[in-house]
C-alpha cells in the first residue's frame, strides 16, 4: 500500500489514523506545522486535533510557515486549541481571537522564525506535522506545495508526524531545494547567486526514527481567493510599467529588470499580470508565493524562472498547471522561506519587491498590518524581509477604501511596519511617487501630488502646510496627526467631506 | 617633500592650497567627503569652501560617511553651502537648519548610501574629498581614522581631491580592509566569515589620473565627547551583564558571547565598559565606531579583535592608543561602512547589537531620531542595519530625561525607526525587558514592570488597562496615544505629576 509514497519499508508500521496521530499532540506542546499561504498545510491531523479538543480540551502553541487553508485556523480557534500562534495568519475567526486578546499572536518577519528557533530564542518545537508527497528510501521527507518552515520544524522537532497527501501529485518531487544555514559562529555564505541557483537537497533529511506517525490524507489545497484585476489595479500596474520603462531608459535597469518579488493578494497579482503587456522579457522571480500571475507570465513567454517557497493557485489556474507540471518543473524551485526571504540573498540579487500597503503617510511610512493602529489584519509576512534589502522597495494600494470613507494616504500612519528609510516607491491608481533621495518635506510633496485621491488632496495639503508652519525635519501637527483615524473610529469616515 | 606620504612622483604637481582645491567644487555639485563620527573627515578643503562661500555663494549636496568633526557641518551651514546633506549628522547648527527646512536631510541606513550610488538611484558624486595618510606608489589612497563611505566615493566620483593629513600617523597604514561588493546581477557573497576576516586591500584602488588636487593638512580629529559612566548607565550595563550571564546558563551564548556592536555615545560606551567586570572573555567586536571602551576592553584582556569603520577616541584615550598603535594594529580592522554594517554579514555572524533609543513604547517600537515626532536629532545611523539582522537587537536608554519631565517609555512613540518586529531587548536603569517570543500585550506587561520609571508606571498601567478594554492585537486609546508628547510640547512635561 502506497509503496511509491512510503519507500522506507520499516516506516509502514507507523501508518495510523489522523485521530491517533492527533493524540500524540499533548496539552502545552509547541507544534510546528507545514503550510504557507494556504498551500501544503497538514490537513488531517489539525482537523482531528480540533475534533478531539471539543471533548478533551487542550492548548498548544502553533507555528507554521504562514497561513493555513481548509479553514484549519478557524477550526482550531473555535475548538479553543490555540494559546499562541506565529508567524502569520489570514483567518477571520482567528483574527477576532487575536484582536480580543484570547490568542497571543507573534507577528514576525517570515525569515526570522526558524532563525530564532535554531538559536533557542523561542520555545522549541515539540512535534512537527508535515504534509509530504512521499518519504524516500532514506526516510527523508519530500514536501508538497509549500516548503515554508517545514524543513527546520522537522529537523528541530523531537517528533515528526507525516501526512502523505494522495491529492498532491508525486510529480512535485524534485521541485524543492532544501538548504539550511549552517550554525554560528561558523556559518557560511548562503550560496544563492541567481534566482535559479540550486543549493540544497530535494528532500528534508531527518532521522526516520523521529517519525512517530504517518497519516494518509487525500484533500486538495484551498484555492487562492485572488480577485481579477479591475480598473484601479490595472492603473497601478500601468504606472509601474511606465516607471520600469523609464528606469531602463535611465540605464538603471535592463529589459530583464531584476528578480521580482510580489506580495500575496489581488493587487500584487494584478501588477504582475500587468507585466504581460510590457516590453520586458527574460525576467526571473525570486519571491515568496508563486501565484497565478507567475504562470501567466510563463505562458506569455516573459518569465524564465521562478523561485518561491510556496505555490498558491486559483481554481482557474490549478488544472492548467498541475496537468503540465513536468513542463513547468525545470523553471521552478521551492525553497525554505528563510532562504526565499533571506536578507543576504535579497540584497545580493537586488530584488524588485512589490508589496501591498494598508495605508501610508505623507512621509512614506507604511502600515501593513494594523487597522486603526490596533486591530491586526494578517501580519507583516515577508514584506519587511524584502523591502529593507530590495533594489527597489515598492508598496502599492488603492488610494481609497470603503467607497471613499477611508483614504489610504494619511497624515501619520497609525502603526508602522516599514519606516521611511525602507520605502522607495509608492503607487496608487492615481499615480506613482518616487521617493529615492528625497528629504521628508520633498516626499510629502510628491506623495500628495501623485498618490492621494482627489477627494483627500486638499485636506492633506492643508495638514502639510500647517505642519510646515510649525517646523521640524518631518513636520507634523501632533494634535491632528491621528485625527483621521479617530474620525473613522467615531463617525465611520476619515473626513466629513 | 612628503615623499613618504605622496609616493607616486607624478602626483607631486597636484599639491595645491586648500583654497585652490575648494575652487574645484562648483555650485550645484554633489560632493562626497570622508569622515565618520568625527573621525577622518577632510578638514582643510571644507573649511576653505565655507570661507569662499562667504564671498562667492554656492550650494552643494554633501554626502559623508556619517558626522564630521572640527565644526565643519556648522561652518558649511553658516556659510549657506549645504542644500542637501546625507546620511547622518550631529551638529547643532546643521540640526536647526534641517529642522527649519532650509537644508534637505536624507536620513539613511548607513549601509545603504553607496549601494544607492552604485545603482545610480541617487545623484552621482561629482567630486570626492578624502582625507588620507598617504598615496601609494600606484596612486592608491591610504585612508586615515575612518573608512566610512570614502572608498566608494573615490571610486565613483569623476574627480578626487586628497587631503594628506600630517597629524594622522603613517602607522595607520595597514589598518584598512577595502572591499567593494561586485556589481549585480553577478554579485558574489561578501566573504567575511568572522570579525577578523581580511577580504580586501589596504588602500583604495583608483586611477590616479582622477586626483585633481592634493592638499597638505595638519589638524587632529575632534576628540569624542563621550561622558563618563554614571550610576544610571552603570545600572544599564549591570542589567545587561546579568542578562548575558543568564543566556550563557541557558546555552544560548558562550562566555565569548557573539560579536558585539555598540552604537556611538555615552550610554553604549558605558555598557561596553561594563563588560570589563564580567566573566566574558575572548570577545570580538563587529561594530561601526570603535570608541574608548574598545581599547579599555583590550587592556582588560577581554577583547581579542575589533572590526569597525572608524575610530573615535576621547582626549584621555587618544595618546594611549596612538602611542601604541603597532601593538593594537594586529587586533584592529577598519572596513567600509557598507561592510561593517552589511545585513548579510550582520546576520551571518549573529551580532549582539546595542544601540541607544530616544524613546520606546509599550509594544517595543523604538524612536531613535525624532523629538516630538518632528524634530530630527542626528539620524538613524547604523542602528537599523544592525537591529534588523542581529542575534540580539538591544536598545538602551535612561527611563527619564530632563529631570523627569520626559519619560523615555511612552504609550506610542511619536516616530518609528525600529518596529516591534526588530526589537528583542529593552534596557533602562530600572531593568531589562526580554521581548523575544512575546505578543504585544505580553510585551507591554514586561516593559511596564521592568523598564518604566516609577513616576510614570501607574500612568502607563492606566493607559494599558484602558487600551485593553477597547481591544485589538496592539491595544491603543487612539485619542490619548500621543497625548504625552502633546503635553510636553504645551506644558514642558509629559504628565502633570
Amino acid at each position: 500500500m502506497h509503496r511509491e509514497r512510503i519507500r522506507l519499508p520499516s516506516l509502514m508500521s507507523k501508518v495510523m489514523s489522523a485521530a491517533d496521530a492527533a493524540s500524540l499532540i499533548k496539552d502545552g506542546m509547541t507544534v510546528g506545522m507545514s503550510g504557507f499561504t494556504r498551500a501544503g498545510e497538514a490537513k488531517a491531523v489539525p482537523k482531528a486535533l480540533a475534533e478531539r479538543a471539543k471533548a478533551h480540551p487542550l492548548k498548544i502553541s502553533l507555528m507554521t510557515g504562514a497561513s493555513l487553508g481548509n479553514d484549519l485556523d478557524k477550526q482550531l480557534t473555535e475548538a479553543g486549541v490555540l494559546s499562541r500562534r506565529m508567524p502569520f495568519q489570514v483567518d477571520n475567526t482567528l483574527r477576532k481571537a487575536i484582536n480580543d486578546g484570547s490568542v497571543m499572536f507573534i507577528d514576525q518577519h517570515l525569515s526570522d522564525t526558524v532563525e530564532q528557533l535554531r538559536n533557542r530564542q523561542i520555545k522549541s518545537v515539540d512535534i512537527a506535522v508535515i504534509e509530504c508527497v512521499a518519504i524516500t528510501e532514506e526516510g527523508h521527507l519530500v514536501l508538497s506545495t509549500s516548503v515554508g518552515n517545514s524543513a527546520s520544524f522537522a529537523i528541530l522537532a523531537e517528533q515528526v508526524i507525516v501526512e502523505i497527501n494522495l491529492a498532491q501529485p508525486l510529480e512535485l518531487e524534485g521541485l524543492h531545494d532544501i538548504y539550511i544555514p549552517t550554525y554560528r559562529p561558523t556559518r557560511l555564505p548562503i550560496p544563492v547567486l541567481k534566482a535559479d541557483s540550486r543549493i540544497g537537497s530535494q528532500a528534508v533529511k531527518i532521522d526516520p526514527a523521529k517519525i512517530v506517525g504517518i497519516v494518509i490524507s487525500d484533500q486538495t489545497d484551498s484555492p487562492s481567493t485572488v480577485l481579477p484585476a479591475d480598473s484601479e489595479t490595472q492603473a497601478i500596474a500601468g504606472h509601474l510599467v511606465e516607471f520600469f520603462k523609464n528606469e531602463v531608459r535611465q540605464n538603471r535597469l535592463t529589459n530583464q529588470l531584476m528578480p521580482l518579488q510580489a506580495g500575496v493578494g489581488t493587487i500584487a497579482n494584478a501588477v504582475m499580470t500587468g507585466l504581460i503587456d510590457s516590453p520586458f522579457h527574460g525576467m526571473a522571480m525570486y519571491s515568496e508565493v508563486l501565484q497565478d500571475s507567475t504562470f501567466d507570465l510563463f505562458e506569455a513567454g516573459k518569465l524564465d524562472f521562478a523561485s518561491g517557497c510556496s505555490m498558491t493557485l486559483s481554481e482557474r489556474k490549478h488544472d492548467a498547471v498541475y496537468n503540465n507540471l513536468e513542463q513547468y518543473k525545470p523553471k521552478l524551485l521551492l525553497r525554505p522561506q528563510e532562504i526565499s526571504n533571506h536578507p543576504e540573498v535579497v540584497r545580493r540579487l537586488g530584488i524588485i519587491g512589490i508589496n501591498t500597503a494598508l495605508e501610508f503617510d505623507l512621509y512614506g511610512n507604511v502600515n501593513s498590518t494594523h487597522v486603526g493602529g490596533t486591530r491586526m489584519m494578517n501580519g507583516i509576512g515577508g514584506s519587511g524581509d524584502f523591502a529593507r534589502n530590495a533594489h527597489l522597495a515598492i508598496f502599492v494600494t488603492k488610494s481609497i477604501a470603503k467607497a471613499g470613507a477611508i483614504s489610504s494616504v494619511v497624515p501619520m500612519v497609525s502603526h508602522v511596519d516599514h519606516t521611511e528609510h525602507d520605502v522607495d516607491i509608492l503607487v496608487t491608481e492615481q499615480g506613482l511617487a518616487d521617493l529615492r533621495g528625497l528629504a521628508p518635506r520633498e516626499r510629502a510633496r510628491v506623495i500628495i501630488d501623485n498618490c492621494v485621491h482627489p477627494a483627500y488632496r486638499e485636506a492633506l495639503n492643508d495638514y502639510f502646510r500647517r505642519a510646515c508652519a510649525i517646523g521640524g525635519h518631518t513636520p507634523h501637527v501632533l494634535r491632528d496627526a491621528l485625527s483621521w483615524h479617530l474620525n473613522l473610529e467615531e463617525t465611520g469616515r476619515m473626513l466629513s467631506v
